[in-house]
């Protein structure tokens, strides 16, 4: 039995662009368990756009991450002792275990993770977990598809882009991804199946965007903001819907100016942002909705893996300089 | 029976900024009322903010103001001659008269105005007609208050402003109102009853929007935008609702970019814009139920009035520059 624990701590907050200095890592002993509580072995963690805000200290819908904390974060893992009758060692378990070897927690905060030999239990924190979960409401819920509508999504290679793009073909919506560079817009089109998908990074992106919506834009699913949502506003159709789910463009203190906001008035738009975490009741079904489709093939989906505990800044780094594609994860055993 | 017309045409369109020579006054021969048609002595022009953007040939919810034609907008006035059984001499109508002496239009483009003594006229331009109808939807359809919750309202001594707090205040909300100098804050305060109206033009308007809302904002009917809607965004409280109504500060092709757009994603909230005239099923009954609250003393108003079809440019120009307070007309006759 392991006595001692490795951690990612919160060093120091950012100025400006995130870096591996504000990060610390530190051992500590491994306290004996209290009644109720279990330890779990974490396998992999999960490293998402929103880590980034929360190492500002702003309000927000969260409280900060704290400073000299273990970096908290989404995580699988499996139990490895416990003091509560409702987890038993080996039990694969899912919470907010993060950025550590080692997670000892309150039995209520984890998730019982039912084993499918059909959906990898990766995929817990990627396609059907908290990002599928997120494409899920936000397509389902704000956009709202019509067959023959046209739906653009930003970060369309990422773990939320991706499945939104392949639910709102569902829909028989027409599907605009647009990601950063040759190679994930042509994973974008080719394992995603999005209808088409256009390169940010390409200077000539709001002509390109101009001609792959020739009927306008009815959905956007936005997460990035800054000069792409700027270039969606004025393709939008009347009374378009724009699930806002991120504003990575934002993070890192860059300003990405909204320059063209006038054209959510002219377009009659609805906006609605939205926090996942904030709606809990659809959790459960939309989790089984997406493992289904998983393990019956319908839903692609990739992952970046980054092995050891040690890259966990890395690898949060790097997701926010766009080098991951698909769900970005940290591989621990 | 006069044979000559006199009107305003727009000669060209505006390179930032609207200026006088952007417009023309011509006259015009009074062509001979075909079937169906009835031709109106116009009394009152309602000026409104939306005609500035009309002014620029953009992608809009319609289409751009024509040049060389009839400046467009909505006017009340009296019927003088009728080759339609629906209408006869001397009764008041409203339409989109344009900025004209005589209006000669199909009898199914007029609306017939129920003379009531304790309801004038003009207010049919105001808040008893379009801007007021505007209000009662923003504030009913999108903000929906509740009592104890405070509404912010931009612009509010103008003509939709100063009825949306009236309305917000009989939901039970605390009403903080924004208007441009000392004057009209204390119209805005002691005539329109809001509980609060703070400057835009002091320098430390953030801070003191701050320190007016202690319990934060959460409905914001939005007018104005630019620096204004950057303020009010970090004050929002989760889930709160703006109404979009207009972005003056946007018009005349100023850029006013929202600098603070991620506080839409951090507070979650939901920004519906909405343009009035697609909503014709509340047309009737809220406009009666304004016209029940002008006749009773509870909804309390102004009107700027400009003497002479000439000073029509003037009016709007100086609307766009915030002379008015209350709904700004052009008096006719």
């Amino acid at each position: 039995m392991a006595t001692e624990n490795l951690q990612w701590q919160l060093a120091s907050r950012p100025r400006g662009a995130a870096s591996p200095d504000n990060f610390r890592l530190v051992t500590a002993p491994l306290a004996v368990l209290r009644d109720g509580q279990v330890r779990v072995r974490n396998r992999y963690l999960s490293i998402d756009p929103y880590m980034r805000p929360r190492m500002d200290e702003r309000r927000s819908y969260t409280d900060p991450q704290p400073l000299n904390e273990v970096m908290q974060g989404g995580a699988v893992g499996e139990v490895v002792e416990s003091r509560s009758a409702d987890f038993k060692p080996g039990d694969p378990v899912l919470g907010r275990l993060g950025w550590q070897l080692y997670a000892t927690v309150a039995a209520r905060e984890l998730t019982c993770i039912e084993q499918r030999a059909d959906v990898p239990l990766s995929t817990r924190l990627g396609c059907t977990g908290m990002p599928g979960i997120t494409a899920w409401y936000g397509l389902k819920h704000i956009i709202q598809p019509r067959a023959g509508e046209t739906v653009v999504v930003g970060a369309a290679s990422g773990a939320v882009g991706s499945v939104v793009g392949q639910l709102a073909r569902q829909f028989g919506a027409r599907t605009i991804g647009i990601a950063g560079g040759a190679e994930k817009c042509a994973i974008v089109k080719n394992e995603f199946g999005f209808d088409a998908c256009l390169d940010h990074k390409n200077p000539h992106f709001a002509e390109s965007l101009a001609q792959a919506t020739p009927e306008f834009i009815d959905g956007d699913f936005e997460n990035v903001g800054g000069p792409i949502l700027n270039a969606i506003l004025p393709r939008m159709n009347a009374h378009g819907r724009i699930a806002l789910c991120g504003l990575i463009a934002a993070y890192d203190a860059r300003p990405a100016p909204l320059q063209n906001f006038v054209w959510a008035l002219l377009n009659r738009l609805r906006i609605q942002a939205f926090v996942i975490t904030e709606h809990p009741h659809i959790w459960p079904a939309a989790g089984n909705e997406l493992a289904d489709l998983v393990a019956s093939g319908k839903l692609h989906y990739r992952e970046s893996i980054v092995e050891g505990l040690e890259n966990a800044p890395k690898a949060l780094l790097g997701l926010l300089a766009g080098t991951n594609v698909g769900k970005q994860l940290v591989k621990l055993i």
